[in-house]
């Protein structure tokens, strides 16, 4: 640290600021020495580069798998943020067993936790409390924790309310099912952004085209057989998520249906699959959501001011593609 | 450490032996392999040097990016054996930079390497040597660390095979190009899978027929928009894996043509798009890999006896769905 400290005229104080990712340097100061440091090789010593505060240089990211493309999306954008920070992150899958949150406070060291959203029992929230660390959330939101989502309703309406504009309304929603005792709000919210962008409309509300399933890969697919077996099937279906609308789109093509001249179909969060499927959608910020959420942990870490808003919302999209349009007339 | 034991003409025992200040050793070669340390920039880690071999408790998991499907299957078979071990997981994205090797030895304290197959340089092998703990590879090869994978001319076979037993002799292939400074051995084993198929059956090998591109998400639709304008376009076309297949499927469902009547395809993976697509595939086991190779690390750190087979190779098979069958007469 001393050769890079004397090579570009600044104290080792100044260089230890700028490798710790700590305020209170001038950017071209900042430009500078970094451009040394990577010319000189240096290696950052865990322990010159520790701040009070990040005692453990290490961040547990917390996910109920790693299969899905929106929690890898998410991951993906936490890490690099992380990195650059000198912190490292150690990826937890709680799918496997709910254990998790009690290991965590006695055996591992970390110095935040940010958690990518998913179902929390009670008892996993009091733990998480009784950490002591701060606790960032991705994708959702929990307690009054610092948070960086969407707007769940909003993107349900501007699915529904393309769907309206388009000429419908018969419009069927596929939703993922929440059991009681690990509330999720992705579902009651977009739920709720349907039922708005109907009412909005002045259409009414059918029960019958609301079919809930508990998440699989297929689901999608079993919930448009069903819809496909009602007596007035819709004209158009809203799919909770993009890998909901694919399989509703499956259906569709086994029966020999045409979409959209017969069907429409939109989901939510442009998903790879959507753009290879030419599936309409509402595209939602997954890995901004990551990079947010671990600039929110960061400056929780960094000792200084808190951030000046904790609850970050970002924006969504409509994304049109194939699948919707105006019913064949 | 085996650029050091070689270059000094010692063992890697000995080289060993010096880094952790290990008596045993003449005064003479310990000056040797500690010039020959310093000049390969050999950053002695006191983890490495450590006589308990699982003294931090942590394995770092080296992929290029979180977002694709097969990484994060390939992650969420390491999580739980890891897990179950009591070792935490750092995970590192090397995607955006090349440095992270670097970096390694000096400020990461871990016990093991799991590299999660993808194209590494010459620079990036010595590094891994350097770090002084075993390293696994999951999904591929790399000199002779343990590893487990599938046989990738194999798999390439299957595909093939099943497209030529339903009656086609125009057989296209949408590889994934390899850039030589990161040699990548799927595309080019693949390649050969596909050749070997054709020489079998006694059918041609059109150079025509095999389009590579870099990867992309839509690399499918664009080789395939290449196939369909040719003089002769393929009545049958295997994509490196399931969404470069499903690309091409959006390509043919764009020109209206009939699949599998005008055309067959078939990807590699069984992706969960290819059960949501009705894609015919040859399934890899990809959660699979990762828990065979955290089971490798694991055995590595056990201080036991070496692993029995310590290159695992996992087999793959036909899965036939919707996207392939003779065609129409």
């Amino acid at each position: 640290m001393a050769d890079v400290a004397a090579l570009a005229g600044v104290s080792k104080a100044t260089v230890s600021r700028v490798l710790s990712g700590a305020p209170g340097v001038s950017d071209e100061t900042r430009t500078r020495i970094k451009a040394l440091v990577k010319e000189l090789s240096y290696v950052v010593s865990p322990d010159a580069s520790r701040l009070s505060r990040r005692a453990n240089g290490r961040i547990a990211v917390v996910m109920p798998h790693t299969t899905s493309w929106f929690f890898g999306a998410v991951l993906a954008g936490i890490l690099p943020v992380l990195r650059d920070a000198g912190l490292d992150a150690l990826v937890y899958q709680v799918a496997d067993g709910r254990e998790f949150f009690a290991d965590l406070p006695a055996q591992r060291q970390v110095d935040a936790v940010i958690v990518v959203a998913f179902p929390v029992t009670g008892f996993e929230r009091r733990q998480l409390d009784l950490l002591g660390v701060p606790v960032v959330v991705a994708g959702g939101a929990l307690l009054d924790h610092p948070n960086v989502r969407i707007d769940d309703v909003a993107a349900a309406r501007q699915a529904v309310t393309h769907l309206i504009r388009s000429g419908h309304d018969r419009i069927a929603m596929i939703n993922a099912a929440v059991t009681p005792e690990r509330p999720y709000s992705p579902p009651t919210d977009r739920l709720q952004g349907y039922r708005t962008a109907l009412a909005g409309a002045g259409l009414p509300a059918d029960p019958d085209l609301v079919v809930e399933l508990p998440w699989s890969g297929t689901m999608g697919a079993h919930a448009m057989d069903r819809l496909l077996s009602l007596e007035r099937p819709p004209t158009a279906v809203f799919g909770f998520s993009d890998e909901v609308a694919v399989g509703a789109l499956r259906s569709l093509r086994r029966a020999g249906i045409p979409v959209p001249r017969a069907v429409s179909v939109v989901g939510i969060d442009d998903h790879p699959i959507a753009e290879l499927c030419d599936l309409t959608t509402v595209r939602q910020p997954a890995e901004e959501q990551g990079t947010e959420a671990a600039r929110l942990a960061l400056s929780l870490l960094g000792g200084g001011d808190p951030p000046q808003n904790p609850h970050v919302t970002l924006p969504t999209h409509l994304v049109i593609r194939a699948t919707t349009g105006p019913l064949d007339p």
